[in-house]
């Protein structure tokens, strides 16, 4: 028998790993985190509690998996916002994007159920930082060092600000349910973060 | 008999309903929002359910009234921004003030739990939004105006955008616990707005 893995296992395992994160962030959607038990994930997946434990050590770990694949890129590369050499450019494609997703109910259910959890609980928050908010923090970062070097953000201004300035409103909107999240407000925003640190 | 209040029924009624809405506050930050009861209050305030019903006619609003109390001013008048002439000044002020009652965990506590429920539930962000929300804006709104009315803000800023620039990485960072909310973090959220304004 060959230790290594078969093909046919193979598709086999890759298979159950994608109906275990499927049905994890329906269930998120449908039941917020509180009440989500990896009983409920294998049910709905069609597979054993012990499948889920061979691969996650808790379900924060599963859940952060099933969410980690909605930015995922198809090439398996890392995070990468676009560079094409414009900055207000790429902040309003990056933007408007962003706001398109967050209207879409399939994609944001999950997380708002998770943010409403994070919010309470202070470890939850220390782990979502770590896995999901840092390496997408420090994509938008390269973007913006990127642009430093072109001459078209000031060497000085403060990027987590920056950042905060671009991102926050969006992200109280979103979650406040208090606007539209369409094209004019990712313009608008774009356009009140970069004249904030012009020279 | 007398068919208005004594004295004496008036400072119980008032006794009554400071020890109702501390209760409320109290309980909000101990269960959250779902979890909190009329019967819960009533037991920690010391008084019968039926004095609750008297005076609010659901959940909703007895939470709401725990918390406006909290933003209103001792003379009885309603929500108004300083105005010494000086819109940066002004603004530091209140920024500064709002990060350090953020900070204190008596105060943020039920609002946090409070802000987790509207987050899951359009119906109480609704509300939310009449009765604390509103009132709030369009006190910050009357600042603006009149430092446009000074020549300190341009006639045609976007004043929506501008409180938005200025609270939202505020509450984000609150509501994440993602940085101190200091006044060094306060100033630059000033000084970013109005740059973002200025012609």
């Amino acid at each position: 028998m060959p230790t290594s893995p078969t093909p046919n296992s193979t598709r086999r395992s890759e298979r159950s790993r994608v109906a275990i994160l499927t049905a994890t962030r329906e269930l998120i959607g449908d039941l917020g985190y509180a009440k989500l038990t990896i009983e409920a994930i294998a049910a709905r997946a069609g597979v054993g509690k012990q499948t889920i434990y061979r691969w996650w050590p808790s379900k924060g770990a599963v859940v952060f998996d099933s969410l980690l694949v909605l930015s995922e890129r198809p090439d398996g590369g890392g995070i990468e916002l676009p560079d094409t050499g414009d900055l207000e450019h790429d902040l309003r494609t990056v933007l408007r994007a962003t706001a398109a997703e967050f209207s879409d109910p399939a994609f944001e259910a999950p997380i708002r159920a998770l943010n409403t959890e994070i919010i309470n609980d202070p470890d939850l928050a220390a782990v979502y930082r770590e896995k999901m908010e840092s390496p997408m923090r420090e994509a938008k970062r390269r973007r913006l060092r990127s642009a430093q070097a072109a001459g078209q953000l000031p060497a000085d201004t403060d990027l987590d600000l920056f950042i905060d300035l671009l991102y926050a409103p969006l992200t109280q909107r979103w979650l406040l349910r208090s606007g539209p999240l369409d094209a004019p407000f990712a313009d608008a925003l774009v356009t009140a973060a970069l004249r904030a640190f012009r020279p």
